[in-house]
């Protein structure tokens, strides 16, 4: 368990993580919190969340993501197990234009059955000029202190 | 670097991981490999994947996973710095069913602009009797070996 992490007083899910707020738990560790979404798309629909309040993943710390990294494959297991599904999407959005609407990381397992769940719309691009932008993305890897 | 990890010679992930295939790389370690996707849904739209193949992620070894997780972060900073967005989505899928094209898992990191990138539909339900299926995702979770 970590001594200490970040907390807003006024946000949801640190409110969840405090027990000032019920929730349905499914997984607890030392930084990783999951339960039931009150609002699924599917049945089953799970949030895993980090303890602390970081409100993007970019801003969330190696060894706490590496901890909600690990949870991920185990509760996607007992989420299909327990819901009779194998096909399930997990999402994370990052910014309310990305759809982002709880202030506070939270990575989705949304099962899949027969056409619920998370609707997508899937529109491929080319790949244009990618050298300049390859080179961009790993300077900016290189010059990250994380 | 892991001694081995499992491939698939049909497997065109496991192709570039073999360098077989070449691919515009923007980090390596050695369990995680990371590139720009060739069918982005915006600009500096990556592709985060084990180099084992693993179809879907509740197959994926919590080591692997974790490994996985560590970078997320730290990719998206890097994405975000060179495409000067703040916004974006991290998507995963598992299963055809689940939008799922390439049988190999991968981790999405979707940069958000003005409209592009990734589109959702997000149709929530209610959240009815809760308690079975909390209870059951939380009995596999303790059956679970993993």
């Amino acid at each position: 368990m970590p001594d200490t992490f970040p907390t807003d007083p006024d946000c949801v899910f640190c409110r969840i993580v405090a027990g000032d707020i019920p929730c349905h738990r499914v997984y607890e560790d030392g930084h990783v919190l999951a339960f039931l979404d009150v609002g699924p798309l599917s049945r089953g629909h799970c949030l895993v969340i980090p303890k602390g309040h970081w409100e993007t993943l970019d801003r969330v710390p190696g060894e706490v993501a590496a901890a909600i990294g690990a949870v991920l494959p185990r509760l996607a297991r007992a989420v299909c197990a327990a819901t009779g599904t194998a096909a399930y999407n997990v999402l994370q959005n990052n910014g309310a234009a990305a759809n982002q609407a709880v202030m506070h990381v939270h990575f989705h397992i949304i099962p899949k059955f027969n056409g619920d769940g998370l609707q997508l719309a899937w529109n491929p691009q080319d790949l244009e000029d990618p050298e300049p932008l390859r080179d961009a993305i790993v300077a900016a890897m290189g010059e990250d202190g994380g």
